[in-house]
């Protein structure tokens, strides 16, 4: 039995390099407390801890340890807070999170009024937003709000990095008809799209697809949907402990994908226990 | 009888300047060309030349005339030539087209490569190009061309002024997902859009309809087509004498527009026929 992985599967580039910043900072300094859990895969957040990596949700709260900022980022004011109380910083902000803080801020000096495609409340807006300093700066998440937004003739746009790109480019369009200058910079990651359409074409050319990830994980759940719909022979697992040798009579080749936050050893020991199945 | 000239009848105001400089030069100064005819009207470029102001198509046939620059604007290296031989040049250049070079020049200096809506063979257009200096410049029409561009990340985009805005935003819209920046400014001047929304308007809101303009003009045929859809009643005229009395029995209300072309001098003698009609 061949058995194909996804290449997309699991964890973006941002998460995983958080992942791994996280466990060997733990190895280099025991005294270390991530700013919010890191993931949100509460499996993970357990060996973190039993690596000595503890969740603060206040800054305030931290006194003498090491602080890893998590992939979504932090507000320039946190940074600054480190910065001032000289803690010692793991930044782990996603790169493309950081491009997305550094051309709003660059926008914002250089005048325009900044418009920000995303939800609100979520963090990592929260940090993008925070680093517009003197220029106006709003968040939107569709063309209604955009519709309304009081402009000015120079509009610069950004994009949270976890945006689906059909809503960022209506609202794009909408300020476009708003202003007389528009500067955009697309700062999607594309990692869910990619990992979707991997998902979609492993499903038609193999027998029997694996989708690995929580129940309750909702890009996970959205994988193995797409994935029946190609294959009707698709099992969604959380673990290696639910699969069934029966599932593979007669299978030639059996495709795997896992979702966002699904860590890798899991999808590991998914792998190992369908090697010992093939003997 | 009430008589209603529309505000945007007639020429734009790049145009009106134009024509208006031209005059004005040839008050002050007999030995006078233009760049190509001024504008598309065979009865001003006719009485431009009875001011003293001829006609030249080859810049290198100028010798120690002063020279009109029109309003559609001329390419750097012929402003160059001009400035080398120590002409005296009367710049009628559009300000709205002035604008377009100059953001055109200004994203070849960033970097970007730069992309123009517009027609490749427009003088307008071969303008523009030329005020990008060491940087990729391609002239697109429609969103096919622009798909099979070939671009760098950061893309610049300018419009020929009279682009209809819908060609334009389609435009930006793919050359969006094909880049990581586009910084788009709208050079595209809101004239023919606004004068036949005029013409609409004012069309519902009259008895009888008077469009004038040249009966080869396509954009006065179209002005003409949109009154009559509103207000059946409507007469497309190229001049006064072509005014019937019987037009007006029982008229309160008369509104007059006219096409990008047509001088004012003939507008003016509509309204004072009109004038007359009504004593």
């Amino acid at each position: 039995m061949e058995i194909v992985l996804a290449k997309s599967a699991g964890f973006c580039f941002g998460v995983k390099r958080a992942v791994n910043m996280a466990f060997q900072a733990a190895e280099e300094d025991g005294n270390i407390c991530s700013l919010g859990p890191l993931i949100h895969s509460p499996q993970l957040v357990e060996r973190l801890e039993a690596e000595g990596i503890s969740v603060v949700n206040d800054i305030h709260a931290v006194t003498d340890e090491s602080v890893i900022v998590r992939s979504h980022g932090i507000t320039r004011q946190e940074e600054e807070y480190l910065h001032e109380h000289r803690l010692k910083v793991v930044d782990a902000t996603c790169p493309f999170v950081k491009k997305a803080q550094k051309y709003a801020g660059m926008l914002g000096e250089q005048g325009y009024s900044v418009v920000i495609v995303g939800e609100k409340e979520h963090p990592e807006v929260q940090g993008i937003v925070s680093y517009v300093q003197n220029a106006p700066v709003h968040v939107v998440a569709d063309v209604e709000s955009a519709a309304r937004l009081p402009l000015g003739k120079k509009v610069g746009l950004v994009a949270q990095t976890t945006q689906a790109y059909e809503n960022f480019s209506s609202i794009a369009l909408k300020l476009l008809e708003r202003s007389k200058e528009l500067r955009i910079f697309n700062t999607i990651c594309d990692a869910t799209s990619v990992r979707q359409n991997e998902a979609h074409e492993l499903a038609a050319a193999v027998d029997v697809m694996l989708v690995i990830g929580g129940y309750n994980s909702a890009n996970t759940n959205r994988l193995a949907r797409i994935c029946r719909e190609i294959q009707p022979h698709t099992h969604h697992i959380e673990t290696a402990e639910e699969i069934s040798d029966s599932w593979f009579n007669n299978v030639a080749r059996v495709g795997i994908t896992a979702g966002a936050s699904t860590p890798e050893w899991i999808i590991r020991e998914v792998v190992g226990k369908l090697e010992k199945i093939e003997k």
